[in-house]
């Protein structure tokens, strides 16, 4: 991904779709795919922005933020994206979880 | 660390930490220290569970989950835990952002 690593994100309060995931060995396509997605997901209505990160051991968290549960509903049925769920269920993940989280606070520091 | 890559959680509504940070180079204590505290968080009450991911670009997330936000506060003026803090701030981060939110809905699939 060509994107920062931290999301610029507004004031909570905001929404949160944390999803961890244990890829497959293998590509299949999943760069690529994962690349679109993120630029897809920039520009729809209520995105806010993501932050992702996955260790040598293939496990990874992306955590994408939204203005609102509308928003999230919205890109969970986008149409190319759900094409991409697909390919996640059948070839990309061994197994994955999501959790919708309305985040109410937050704080931070830079060095 | 030796715990499994997925927390295992009941049924939402839950409370997740959404901790990003990048690391600075050299350890200083950080891996004794990170496992450490997995460890007492783990014991704290109202833990459920913790998922992290750290990519070869030294950022990373690291998500805890807990039972509410009573939990989370405690856990965040532990003492030990508080030393842990200023070392992060000091030696181990060069940039970290911390979100608090409630999770409403989760699900998941396992191959």
């Amino acid at each position: 991904m060509t994107t920062e690593s931290f999301a610029r994100l507004p004031q909570p309060p905001y929404y949160a779709v944390i999803f961890s995931s244990r890829r497959r060995p293998g590509d299949l396509g999943y760069q690529q795919m994962a690349e679109r997605m993120v630029a897809l997901a920039a520009g729809q209505p209520g995105f806010l922005g993501i932050e992702s990160a996955r260790g040598e051991d293939s496990f990874g968290i992306t955590v994408s933020y939204w203005a609102s549960e509308a928003a999230i509903a919205a890109w969970r049925i986008h149409a190319e994206h759900r094409i991409a769920q697909e390919s996640g269920k059948a070839d990309w993940y061994a197994h994955y979880e999501v959790r919708i989280a309305c985040v109410e606070r937050a704080y931070g520091k830079r060095a």
